[in-house]
C-alpha cells in the first residue's frame, strides 16, 4: 500500500533486537549495529511516530499470579447495530484481554483471563449481562501451549 | 497457594509502571515511589528470577506492517495422543502466535496473522498438512476491537 | 414438459457458439453452419423472444477491479413472512451478486463480493440490519477455483 | 496496488454500456460517448489484453432448458493436501458451475445445476465417489432470487 | 402389561394374511387357516373394536400421481406450550402426512410429500408462518428407499 | 408428464372411497357412484396394472401391540458409494419402516419402531454394526400426533 | 410390570425414613410406625433381597476435599461394537462417576469429577486414548446447583 | 489450600469402610482399625462438623421401582441473569435429580429421570414452560452403565 511506511534494513535490525528485549540499553543496540546511539533513537523515534511501535508491555506468568484460568467467549448478539455499544461495554471488564468481530457464528469473540471456574462464570455472566447479548458460549482453555508473537516479529522483518 | 511468590506494594507499584511503559528507566520509578533505584532494580530482578516477570515485548501495528488479516483455527486431531507432536509442529510456523489445548469440540485452537486472504489459506494449510491433524475450521476476524493485557494487569495489582 | 420450447439442432450450435463469444458476428455463424446469416438472426430472435437467452454478460476479473473477497453469508429471519421484503432489501445492496431461498438452517444464502476484511464486514452488517433480519453467519471463500457455467451450457446442448 | 491496471472515465463508460449488452455494436457506443469506433475498439482491446475483460457469456433461464434444481454442496476432505486433485475431478462435472476453498466446516464449496432431484443425486454421489472426498452435506435452493452482477460492476465503475 | 390385549395363535395367522392384502376375502382365510368364515368375521370384529386394527389404507404410487417431492421439517417453536396449537393448525396442511413431538433439537419433527422444490417451499412456508413456530429447518429426500411396515408387523405377530 | 397415467373423474371418486376403507365391497362404491360393479373392478384393475395402487396395509396400533418406542435414525457412511449395499442390509431389520437417502448432514435417514428404550437401542447398534456405516445419530419421538396420508389422498383427488 | 415387586405402606414410611440418613437405627423407625424392630428388619432384608435397595452411600463435599472440578465428556467411537470395550475401560479411571450410552450426536457421556484445569485435561486425555474411542467433545460445569436424589425418592414413594 | 481441613489416616479408614456400607456399625470399624468405638464416633462428628460427611443417601435400583427413563436435558435461558430464578423451579421438579450452571451451548444442564417417554415429555414440558427458559435440547440415555462414587472416594482416600 502506498500508505505503507518503508522500513530499511537498519530499521528492521533495530525492531529484531527490541523484540527479544525492550529494555536494551540504545547504546548496546547501536554498537552491534555499528552506528551511533543517536541514530537508534531516531529511528525509534521515527517508527514510533509513524505508529509502527505503539508500545512495549511486560510480559507476566499468569499463573504465577494466580489468574491461571483462560476461556474463549463467543458472543451472539441481538443485532449487529449493536456491536459497537457492546464491545465498549466488554471494554469495561479488565478479564477480557482479547475481542474481535468475526464471521462465523459468533457476533465477537473474546479470551478471558479468570482466577478459577467461579471467577470464570462471574465474568462469563458479566458479558451475558450486557444490553444487547443474546446468548455466549464458552471454550475453556486447558493449556496454553504457544503465545508468542516473537517469532511472527522476526519472521515480519526477516521477509519485508 | 503455598508455593505463590508474594509481591508487597512495593513490587505492585513497580509492576504498574513498567506495564504501561517497560522502557521507563529506574530512577524514574525510583523518584516516583520514594525509594532508591537500587532496591528497584533488587525487585524486578527478584521478579525476574521468582518468573513473574518473563520478559518484555512491542507492541506493533501489525496492520501498518502489512498483517492485517487475523483468523481462529480449530484444529482436530485424529488421536489426542499427538497433541504434543502437533503443536511442536505448529510451532515452526510463525504465523501462530496462539495456541490453545481445549475442550469442546477442537483439540487444539489457534490465533493466526496473516497478509491477506491468500497467505492466510497458505498458513491453514500448513496446519492441516501437519501429520495427525485431521481437519481444520477456521474463524475470520473482521476487526480486532481490544488486544489489551494492561487493565487486566492493574486489576490484578490491585486486587493482590 | 409441454410449455418448453422445443430447440432444434441448428438452435444449440448456434447457442454453442453464442456461448464462446457472445460477440461472434452472425455472419461467422452462418458462415460455420452454412446457413445464411438472416435464418442466424431469426433464432437468436426466437430464442429471445422465448426468454430462453435472456441477455448477455462481460466476464471481468474481479481481482483486477480490486474485489478479491468473496464471502458466502446465510442469513436467519424472524419470520419467512419476511422473505420476499428481506430480498427487495438485499436487492438493493450491489456487492450481493447472488441470493437464494433455501432449506436448511438459513433461510437465505447470499454471495457476496467485497474490496477486503473491512468492506466485507460493512456489507455483511449492512444485511444485518435489514429489518426481519434476526442473524447471519459468513464463510469466505479463500480461493474462486471453479466459475464457469460455459461447460454445463454445453452439455445442455449436447444433451437435449 | 501498483500493479492495477489504471481504467480512466472513458474506460468506465464503455464497460458500463458492454455490461448491459455484450453485443451492442461498438459504433453505437461511440456515438453514444462521443468518440470515434475506432477509440472503442482500442479501448476494448486493451482491456481484453490486461484481463480485465476475461470474455462474455450468454444468460440463459435454465428453467426453460429443464435445469431448475439448484444446490449448494459443501465438501469435507480426508485432507486438505488433496485440495488441488479433488478440485480437478470437479472441474470434470459440469453440473458443477462454482467451486470455491473456503474457510469454516467445508474445504471446498460448491454449486450445483441438475435437472431434477433425481439427477442432483447423481451429481452429489459423482462428488462424494472423488478420491480424497470424505463427506457431503448438501442445501437446496428453493428459489433463486437475484442472480446479477450487472449492479456490481456498474457500482464498480461509479466507484472506481 | 395387563391392559395389553391377548392375540391369540388364530389372531396372528388372520392378521398375518390381511397384512399383505386387506382385500382378501374371509371366506379365503378360513379355508386356509381351516376354521369357518364367521369365525374370521368374529376375531377381526374383535381385533377392531379392541382398537389393533384401526382402518385399512391404499398404498398409492405417489410418483406416478405427481407428489415426488419427500422432505422432513424440523420445526422450532418460541414455547412448548404451544405445542398443541402448533399441530392443530399442521393438522390442517394436507401435504404433511407425519408430525412427531421430539427430543433433540427440534421441537416438532414432520414429514412433508410435495409436488415439487417450489410446492415444498409453499408447504414450508405455510409451516413457518403458524403462530408460535419460530424456525424450521428442512432436509430434502433424494430417493425414499424403503417404505414398508409389513416386515415389521409379521416380525411383531412371530414375535408375540 | 407424457407419462403419467390419467385417471378421471370416476377414477378419483373410486380411490377416494377406498382409502377411507379397503375393505369396501365394489357393489357399494358402484352403488353411491351410479355405476356397475364390473366398472368399478375394471377400474381398480387398470389403476392396479398402471402401479397407481400398488396394494394396501392395514393400520394398526403399535402401541397396543407393545410397539410404542419411534426414533429417527441418521446414518453417516464412510462413503456413499456404499449407498445401496448399506441400504439392502436396513432392508433387513423389520424394526427399520422408512429410509430415505437425503441431502444435508446424513447420507440415510430411517424411521424405527422398537418396544422399549433397550430394544432401541438393539436395532440403533444393528445399523451402526452395518460395514460402511460410520456413525448413526438418533432423535427420539415423544408422541407421533400426526400419521396420516388420508388427508392428502383427498387432496391430490381433489386437485387434478 | 409382573415382575416389579410390590412395596406396600409400611414400606414406603421406612424407606422414607432411611433415605433421609441412612444410619437412623431401626428401633427409631419402628418407634415412629408403631411397629416392631423386628418387622422393620424382615422390611429392609427383603427390599435388599429384591434388590431394591441396593446399598447406601455417603455424600461427601468435594469441594472440600479438594474435587471441585465438574466435567461432562461426550465420546464418539469409531464403532459402536466397541461400546462394552471402551465402557470397560472408563470403569478403571475412577475419576468418571457416570456413563451412559446415549442417542444424539455421543455414543457414551460421562461425568468427570477432577481436582483442577489440568487434572480434567488428564483425565479427558485417558479417555481419549483409550482403543476404540474417535473423539471426545467436553463441557464444563461453573456450578453443581442441584444433586439430590431425594426429593424423586420421596414422590416415588407418594406416588406408588 | 490453607482453608482445607486435614484428614489423617484414621479418618481416611473411616471414610475407606462408611463408603462401602454407611450401616456398618461404629463397633465393626472400631475392631477392625484397632481403635475405641468412642474414636469412630468423634472422627465422624467431626468429618460432619466440617461438612466433609455431608450424609448418606440409599442407593436404589429405580428400574425395579418403575423409573427407567433417564435424560440429560440442556436449557437455554433468555437470559444468564435469570439463572438463579430458573434454578429454583427446576428444583421444584423432583424427577429433576442433578443440574449444572456449564459451559458451551447450554446455560443449565439437567439429569431427569422419569418413569417413561410420555412422562419425560411431562417433565421436559415443565422444565420448558419455566419463565426465562427459551429452549430445551434432550438426550436420552439408552443404558446407565456406570453409576458409582465409590471407585472415586477410595481414590481420593489413598491420593491424599
Amino acid at each position: 500500500m502506498s500508505n505503507k511506511f518503508r522500513l530499511d534494513e537498519v530499521d528492521h535490525q533495530i525492531l529484531d533486537m527490541l523484540i527479544d528485549n525492550t529494555r536494551v540499553p540504545f547504546t548496546d543496540i547501536a554498537k552491534k549495529l555499528l552506528i551511533s546511539a543517536g541514530t537508534v533513537h531516531v529511528r525509534v523515534k521515527k517508527m514510533e511516530d509513524a505508529g509502527i511501535i505503539m508500545g512495549s508491555s511486560l510480559t507476566l506468568d499468569y499463573e504465577k499470579l494466580g489468574y491461571s484460568f483462560i476461556a474463549y467467549v463467543g458472543v451472539f448478539l441481538n443485532n449487529t447495530s449493536q456491536t459497537k455499544f457492546v464491545l465498549e461495554r466488554i471494554n469495561e471488564i479488565p478479564f477480557v484481554t482479547v475481542a474481535h468481530v468475526t464471521t462465523g457464528k459468533f457476533n465477537i469473540f473474546c479470551k478471558i483471563r479468570a482466577k478459577d471456574t467461579k471467577h470464570a462464570k462471574d465474568v462469563i455472566f458479566m458479558i451475558d449481562d450486557i444490553d444487547g447479548v443474546y446468548r455466549t458460549e464458552t471454550m475453556i482453555s486447558l493449556e496454553e501451549s504457544i503465545n508468542d508473537k516473537k517469532r511472527l516479529m522476526h519472521t515480519i522483518f526477516k521477509d519485508i
